[in-house]
Formats: structure tokens, C-alpha cells, sequence
């Protein structure tokens, strides 16, 4: 067994031999050996680690799942995660251009994705590899570099079928200013299923932010109108706890919806309906594209709607 | 300027004077320079990383603030986090050797500390730098390295005078089965406040778990009682989310106090009176510990209750 080879086993394993490989590895496993992996990734001219900027998570909890599932998708992958933090837009973009230079890390993971947000334009421009878990516009406009995203809108068109079987005719849309694309998806997939089924146009309303006291500001007002919508898809699980703020203030039996199944789904009374994001796969996925020559690739997953006692739709 | 105290600035900074350092630091400003971080941490023999291993977080979301602020914190000392994922116990202890061996961290922080945690005395006994944050064991129990926490017993006493101020006297600990020592100081520091004010004796019961399933099981048990309590201090917003659940289940008006002040807190109904830890603070001093010839120093910090409805404590 030449020291190439085991080089070769351990830098670049697609270039050698499955029987080989195992032996090497069997070999390796049994002398206990544990390479620098610093000289290795330096020989390599590679850092073997991943960046990962962390953001504020407005979520109510559910970036952590997805920082889990990232975490353990990079170290299957025979790396590992960088944390760091950065200004949002543009400001932030010298922390991402230092930790290339330093070659701190091979390449980002990017993730809460604004409306709009410059972060992919400005990578791909100099050629610094990255792949994004969600879409910067609506659908249609053109994103650079890979990305993964749940398909909300076909959730939402799936939550407003299930409301509709509830009983449900008139179902209005929770959104918030400034939200991304993928988020305004989630009305857009509302909207065409209730055309499909016949229902009255949706009403869509905008919190002024992704926050409780917005959403429940935003609901109080709708329900306040001449014919109140009897249900609630809200974009999030933070503006769902807001609306149902909102109908136990004025007593009504407002069913909602919200979008992550965050914590919070399940700590608030009623227990909130919600869509699961696969965290564990839309992980899987990013590392995936990661190592994919062809960049500008998509990929939409599907959402899983859980269903609890807020709208207890059949699922 | 020599390249020898180029050098120097940036990888001894102490070893240079300010007024030198101050022309070399705007020398290199001005030429856009940057260093190779890898080469650099290579020649100086460290990997510029501490490890961090990412736990459940069965907080609710809390864990996701302490994580922004060790992020920060780091970035301040001039390194970055590098995540990984490790089983719980002895188990998990290959992932904290590989990483050390392979020089991919210099050192460790510890969180997510359960009772008689194994790490410890693992990493100190073979010389691997560490600071935690939490404690394995009760009060007065030796632990290695050095460590921070947050005063629980003298936070969870202030609840106890508080909810007393609130014309309470019956008054129950609700903590979890195989909780760490910081927790069931929590414990403590109600039962001694209580006796110091004449009140009745502690309940102390442990749920199975740190869930809000169990924290509603064992307050329902609670109130199901001869004499039930009218407050309980429940050692986290998991179990005061279960206390609240069981409460208006039976329509008691109970007065229910949490600690981690985690996104919970706030979105449910009522909201959750709680113990903000000062996560940023913890962050900050672990990093100071890290960089300290001195070991087994321990930083115990005041918690900050945060007065909302479940128990609108004056503060």
C-alpha cells in the first residue's frame, strides 16, 4: 500500500478503486491513524470547512432545526461548519470576501434570504461558491448559483383545500412586508387554489413585520371588517401566534394556520397548525449542489402539513 | 517595518508596542492586505477554531441566543466556531479527540451540561483546553476547568419574594428527572427563600422530562392536590408552558413563573413571566476563561426576570 494511495484514498476518492478504497480505509481504521487536517486541507489548497452565516431567526425557533441538519449534512460530507455574522445586504459582503481570502472556508450556505437580497449576485460574480436554502425573487426572475426551497405555494394551495373540507369559504392570506419571494409564493398558492374551488378572491393582508404583535395588529383589523374571514393561512408560525391572539381578543372561532413548525406550534393553546420544512433533506440537498459542477440549478421540496387542534384539517 | 514585526502584530500582538502595532495594523489597512489564515494558524500552530457541539436545544429556542452571542464573542477574539455534532456521554467523547488530533480546533466550549456530565473530566484529563458553560454537579461538588452559569438559586429566590409581594404562600418548584446541578439549585433557592419568609415548605416535583407534555402531567397531578399550590417557579418555559396547559385545563388560576425567557415566553397565552439569562455576557466571559492561564475558575452571573402576565411580578 503506497503512501499515494492512501493519499489518494483520503484526498480524492472517486480515483481509486472500491477494493482498494475499503482496504485502505480498513487499514486505516485499524492503526487508529488520524491525519493533520489542517496540512492535509493546506496540501489540498482547501479549508474543508463550510460558512454559515447566522442570522437573527425570526422564525420562533426553526432555524435551529435547519442548523442541525446543516451541521450534520457537512460533517457527513467530510467537512465542517463555520459560524460567523455579518451586516445584512451588501454591507456584510467584506466578512464573506475576507473569510475566502483567509481561505477560512471553501465555500457559504446561505440562508434567510430577503426580498431582493444581493448576497447571490454578488458571490457569483466572483466566482465564490455557494449554494442557498431559499429564492431571492418571485418565481419566474432569475437567481444565480444552486438553490433549495420548500414549494409553500403548493402547502398553501394544500392547507386551503383542507380549511375548504373544515367548512371554510372565506380564507384570507397573512403575509409581511419585505418578505422574500418564496413567502409571497405562499400567497400566490393560496389565491389559485380558492379560484379552483370557487371561493371568493382572497384577501391578502400584510403585517408591517414578521412578528406577534404585527400579525395580531393586522388580524384585529380584518376582523373588524362587514363579512371577516372565517380562517387564516398565515405566512409564519410567528404571525399565526398573533392571529390567534387576535380572535381569542375578540372571541372568534377563527381557525389559522401558520408556516415552520417552529416551538411555538406546539407550546401555544390552541396548538398551531403548521407546514414542516424537511430541514434534514433541504440540508442534504444544499451539500449536494455544493459539489455539483452545474450551478443555477433549483430544487423545489415539498412541505408537510401537521396538522393540530388551531385547524384540524384531515391530512 | 521588518516582516518579522508584521509578523509579530498579527500573530503576538503583545509582544509589540502600541505605536508600532497602530502603524502596522494601518499599513496593512491601506494595502488591502490579508493574511492566509491557514498557513498562518498553521506556522503558529493552532487552528484558530474552538469547537462547539450542537445540541437538541429542549429550551425552547433559548439556546439559539447563546449561540449568537458565542458567535460574536469568538469573532471578537479573533477566531471563529467551527460546529459539530457528537453522541451524548463517553460515547460522544471520539468526535472531541478526532477533532483535537486532527488540529481542526484548539479548544472546546461546552453547553447542553447534564447531571454528572462525563466531558469534563474527560478533556481535562488528557490536557484539552476547555470552558463550559453549566455545571455538572450540585453546589459544593468539585468540577474541572473552568466554567460559567447563571445564579439560579438567587433568581429563583427573587420569584419566590415576588410572587409572595403578590399576596402568594403556596408555592411549587417544578423541575425535570435527571436534571443538571444548576437546575436543582433553581430548587434550592425557592425552598430557602421560602423558609427565610415563614411560607410553607417547597413542593418540589420533578416531571419525566424537560417537555411541555410532562411539565402539564405532573401540574395536573399538582392541583389535583388537597391543597394545591397557587404559584408554581418552574425550572424552564418548557415545563411553565406544560404548568400553564394544566392550569386551564382546570380552570385554576395559577400563577406560573419559567426561566430561559426563550421565544415561548412570549407568544403564549397568558404570557410567561421568566429568567432571562445574559447570554451575550456568558458568551464573553467564557472566551475571557479560555484565553486564562487559571483553571477550574468558576463566574457565576445574576439572572434578569422579565414580569409578564403568568405572574406580573413587580420588578
Amino acid at each position: 500500500m503506497s503512501r499515494q494511495t492512501v493519499s489518494n484514498v483520503l484526498n480524492f476518492p472517486d480515483r481509486v478503486a472500491t477494493a482498494t478504497r475499503d482496504r485502505v480505509l480498513a487499514a486505516i481504521a485499524r492503526l487508529g491513524y488520524r491525519p493533520d487536517l489542517r496540512a492535509r486541507n493546506l496540501a489540498a489548497r482547501r479549508a474543508g470547512l463550510l460558512g454559515y452565516c447566522l442570522g437573527d431567526d425570526g422564525t420562533g425557533g426553526a432555524m435551529g432545526s435547519f442548523l442541525r441538519g446543516l451541521t450534520r449534512a457537512t460533517e457527513e460530507s467530510g467537512r465542517h461548519l463555520l459560524l460567523f455574522t455579518a451586516a445584512p445586504g451588501l454591507d456584510g459582503m467584506g466578512v464573506y470576501a475576507d473569510l475566502i481570502a483567509q481561505r477560512a472556508v471553501d465555500a457559504f450556505v446561505l440562508a434567510d434570504v430577503v426580498h431582493g437580497d444581493p448576497r447571490h449576485a454578488w458571490l457569483a460574480a466572483r466566482g465564490i461558491p455557494f449554494a442557498s436554502f431559499g429564492r431571492t425573487s418571485l418565481l419566474g426572475a432569475e437567481q444565480p448559483g444552486p438553490w433549495v426551497d420548500v414549494d409553500g405555494a403548493e402547502a398553501c394551495a394544500r392547507l386551503v383545500s383542507g380549511l375548504r373540507a373544515l367548512g371554510h369559504a372565506r380564507i384570507a392570506f397573512l403575509g409581511w412586508a419585505g418578505a422574500s419571494g418564496a413567502i409571497r409564493e405562499r400567497g400566490r398558492g393560496c389565491r389559485s387554489r380558492c379560484a379552483e374551488l370557487g371561493l371568493p378572491e382572497v384577501v391578502a393582508v400584510e403585517a408591517a413585520a414578521n412578528t406577534i404583535g404585527a400579525g395580531e395588529c393586522a388580524v384585529r383589523l380584518l376582523l373588524a371588517r362587514p363579512e371577516p374571514p372565517t380562517a387564516v393561512v398565515a405566512a409564519s408560525d410567528v404571525l399565526a401566534v398573533g392571529a390567534l391572539r387576535a380572535a381569542s381578543a375578540v372571541r372568534s372561532e377563527l381557525a389559522v394556520t401558520g408556516f415552520d413548525d417552529s416551538p411555538l406550534a406546539d407550546a401555544v393553546s390552541p396548538a398551531l397548525t403548521s407546514v414542516r420544512q424537511p430541514m434534514g433533506e433541504i440540508a442534504e440537498v444544499l451539500l449536494a449542489l455544493l459539489s455539483e459542477p452545474r450551478q443555477d440549478r433549483g430544487v423545489l421540496l415539498p412541505g408537510a402539513i401537521v396538522s393540530r387542534a388551531s385547524a384540524p384539517i384531515p391530512v
